[in-house]
């Protein structure tokens, strides 16, 4: 018997789990059943497993019809806060004229980051929700937005303030990444090392704020030197701020030796790396972070060192990058197939790079598995086997998202 | 002054309109209305230019606050109606196994055929149904069905009946396509022009229950050969019976040319047709419908014609080939956006591919561009210019469906 003390808030029956909870496999649970408590799992198992009957144990209890529930989704990398578009560009592209062309026009990130100056933080809100809320309802429950289109200091924390305020309205939580080092803004114009002394200034005053949970970077040939990016990193580690780092994504620079070096979270793009650097990830336990819809949307044709990673040990996430530019993806399930299809991970590891390995690449130990004890963020999918997640393209697959206990979408 | 007699079902003001109403360009009207009546078009123009106040002109006024109401979507091909499940053989491939071993294991189409065969029409419809709504949910509001999997009479016929129900079941008009040339079944193997005598025994049976609208074939090294797809053409011919063909998807049999010579509706896949099959279709009006859904799973290199279809004005449709072993998809937008990505059409190119020319594809010339007098099929979309159309992947933009003057989504 349980008491009303001990009950539990909720509790899912008629369905299969895929826990991800073991070190290969889906974690599979047939007729399983899911039970959550303050926002937290109690029951992860067989239904014949129940420490009671259903209805005496939780409060509401949810009797599905078959389906499966994985892990909530975890969409480590997007530039999701942005105002403007920019499917224009993607149509002249299309129509033939080239990126020098589109940049003469006005185009090219600079055009984003005047349409995010020009806008207040509630316009930037109300253009950024429905993007945010589109991967919600494909099963997103953590989502990292990064900065970057400010340039400046104002306009830096409002996109930092505007993802915080996307966790509160849509009850998913989101972690806050100040990439001010993102491109150079035009009042920086041949002075690189001049803008990036202005970002080591803006953030520890975004960090005082409570608006910064990590610190990322833009090294490439047309961004940011290493030595630039090194800086940055120096700050973010004297913060005591974890960082990350666009490495490697059209030539090797070494990023992802460098952001190794400081212990980052992760490693993203990451197609030019070489072995030395997929060696350096390894040691330092730093995510690989692949980003298949830039990928296929610039039609690249070198892919990251998948092997290398693999024979390494290098846990690869997944995730959308969404961003005007380069990556014009509304779902992370979106992702995985781009994953499977141009990369070619099997539907299992895309589906944790989407989940567990997402979750480590933001530094979060409390979700990613379906586990007593962590985090009750999942999804209840309509398929009959996981490898539909990694194999659909459109559909309405995702029936319910529960984030930290609560039904959201 | 209008009476209650002459009053419009409906009206819709406060978006723009893409009416695709003219040889180039989207045909785009700012500030526009749109009026019907008995599930016809009464009125496509601007807001000004209304021939009275809005709320005397009908009896529902939809008020909407920006986006792009476009044509409905027409998805002319697909394989929508089938029973099982195939994902387990996509994740078989990327875990490193061949389509030999998949087949010896059961896998490949057969295994459909087998699991249709197994299915009664209600289980059919019941997992089929699921798959045409989210088509519907992204903005299709005709749909084109192929049989296919029955591969014998009544599992044929059972195929036809659960496409004509799924068009009652959505309110939608399904075009159902009689394709018993699409794989010859265990009971005849080695005797394909036995299989093909009994196919056409069978097509006249289903045409005299009102059940075919057209008749394909999959004309290919491992499908029929041109001489068997000739037979299955006659036959429809005889009936009356419009006819169109899986053609040069892998190979150039010239099937291209040989559906032109029937004046058939349409030419699909068409990857390796010739530059004399493209100048047969020129000539005899036959539509090129491209299927970038199966070039991205199966990881084609081999483009379709597409200078050639262009300079000889072949109308390029896009259709879904919604199918579970090389093109799993469900969404027509997302054909639209891998007919950008992989064949560089224009998103222009990509919308009338999925509204008008996938009407002339099915020789519907009553829909597929906003016209007063034709169907009141069109959608609303949450976009801020036509292009986002073939742009995002993921996403809910489609914010209302009309099938027929009546909201379907
Ligand atoms: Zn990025
Ligand atoms: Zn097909």
């Amino acid at each position: 018997m349980t008491t009303g003390r001990q009950q539990w808030d909720g509790l899912a029956t008629g369905m299969a789990l895929a826990t991800l909870d073991a070190a290969s496999g889906y974690g599979a649970i047939a007729d399983a059943a899911l039970g959550w408590r303050d926002g937290r799992l109690t029951y992860v198992g067989p239904r014949a497993g129940l420490p009671g009957d259903p209805a005496t144990l939780a409060r509401e209890v949810l009797a599905f019809d078959g389906g499966w529930i994985t892990p909530g989704l975890v969409d480590c990398h997007t530039h999701v806060v942005f105002a403007g578009d920019r499917a224009g560009e993607f149509e002249q592209r299309l129509q033939g004229a080239d990126y020098a062309a589109i940049a003469r026009a006005g185009g090219g990130i600079l055009s984003t980051v005047r349409a995010v100056r020009a806008a207040s933080e509630d316009a930037l809100l109300a253009q950024s929700l429905p993007r945010a809320h589109a991967l919600l309802r494909d099963g997103v429950t953590t989502l990292e937005i990064k900065s970057g289109y400010g340039l400046d200091y104002d306009n830096e924390r409002k996109l930092l303030r505007v993802a915080r305020r996307i966790g509160t309205e849509l009850g998913i939580e989101v972690r806050a990444t100040f990439l001010g080092a993102h491109a150079l803004p035009p009042e920086y114009a041949g002075d690189g090392d001049g803008y990036i002394a202005a970002v080591l200034d803006w953030l520890p005053r975004l960090h005082a704020e409570g608006l910064v949970d990590a610190v990322d970077a833009f090294c490439e040939g047309i961004g940011f030197s290493p030595a630039q990016t090194r800086r940055v990193f120096e700050a973010a580690r004297a913060l005591g701020l974890p960082v990350k780092l666009h490495a490697d994504q059209l030539s090797d620079l070494g990023g992802a030796a460098l952001v190794a070096e400081f212990g980052g979270l992760s490693a993203d793009h990451i197609e030019h790396t070489s072995d030395a650097g997929v060696r350096a990830l390894a040691a330092a336990g730093t995510v690989a972070v692949l980003l298949p819809g830039a990928f296929h949307v610039l039609r690249e044709t070198t892919l990251p060192p998948l092997q290398q990673l693999r024979a390494h040990g290098v846990p690869m996430a997944v995730a959308t990058d969404c961003n005007p530019g380069t990556s014009p993806l509304l779902s992370l399930r979106q992702a995985m197939q781009l994953a499977c299809t141009h990369f070619r991970l099997t539907p299992e590891e895309a589906l944790r790079g989407a989940t567990l390995h997402g979750a480590r690449a933001l530094g979060c130990d409390d979700r990613g598995v379906l586990r007593a004890g962590l985090r009750a963020d999942f999804v209840h999918w309509r398929i009959g086997q996981p490898a539909e997640l990694g194999y659909w393209l459109g559909g309405e697959l995702a029936a319910a998202v529960f984030a930290g206990g609560r039904r959201v979408a």
